[in-house]
């Protein structure tokens, strides 16, 4: 419970205080793990093209993974171990968080800028791809989370079957 | 220590007479899984493409996944429970399971099969993307398990700057 305490930033004492079971602590800390994600994706421009959108998405993703391995662990296995009814709120959440995925994705196929024959498992394929990172990366390692960032791009890009991310690649300077 | 000789088919008591912790039943059944995975793999006759070689890989990756959800949990998580020695082994097995996919890509490069930046992260994205389906398949629900494989084989070559996947496709009767 002190270790848990900790991590929420708060004393032993004052947490009984506040929160009832260490399941309420469980659930704090999914939820603030929800937040960083979704935090990222919601500060996206509204005004840009899916494939920038996308690339934004990409970026923020896996920036929140390599800068909080922890946090992303907490987000992708610990709701598991909540209530149904705290579960079913981090679900939510964890929904919201895939639509923006699934979303910018068939924008893009309407647009024609992505040629995709089933959105929903593209969606699925391209974040599990994203998602496993956090299983091998070490920051401090010789790959930046730049250089993680522009590769994974490149290959979520010829997934959805987007001719000219190279053109992207140069406009942005990468 | 019952679920565990359940698990491996021993009796309680032979169980202890043959295996001196918790650490080696664990042992024994990340092993197990890692021969399911290595068993499939190596299974793949030599002489087919490198398209066709990694179809199958994708094929029986996700066969395995998906007939024994526990068994690939098991496989990708509880290993980092074990000491470090144990770890070793394991992880020797794990890095010779993702040299399959890795040469079976590095040789459809070098045959012009297939177009890919860095076959290193090339093969960590398309192994997280397969790795990743046990966190959300449910056997028994719409999805198929061959529909699944079709799909993610079409992602996948997509990824990896394959041209003509719908003749493969095709070829295969899928």
């Amino acid at each position: 419970m002190r270790d848990l305490a900790r991590a929420v930033n708060l004393q032993g004492g004052s947490l009984y205080a506040h929160i009832e079971s260490k399941e309420e602590v469980l659930f704090e800390l999914v939820n603030r793990a929800a937040d960083e994600f979704l935090n990222h994706a919601e500060a996206i421009p509204a005004n840009l093209s899916p494939k920038e959108h996308l690339e934004r998405l990409i970026q923020g993703h896996l920036e929140v993974i390599v800068r909080s391995l922890d946090h992303a662990t907490v987000f992708f296995h610990e709701w598991k171990f909540l209530n149904p009814e705290l579960q079913r709120k981090i679900t939510a959440r964890r929904d919201a968080y895939e639509g923006h995925f699934r979303k910018v994705i068939e924008a893009g196929v309407r647009l024609g800028e992505f040629e995709v024959e089933d959105v929903r498992l593209a969606t699925l394929f391209v974040l599990s791809a994203l998602n496993w990172t956090y299983h091998w990366y070490r920051p401090g390692g010789p790959l930046t989370l730049e250089s993680l960032s522009r590769h994974y791009r490149d290959l979520v890009f010829k997934t959805l079957g987007v001719r000219s991310n190279r053109s992207t690649s140069r406009a942005n300077g990468a």
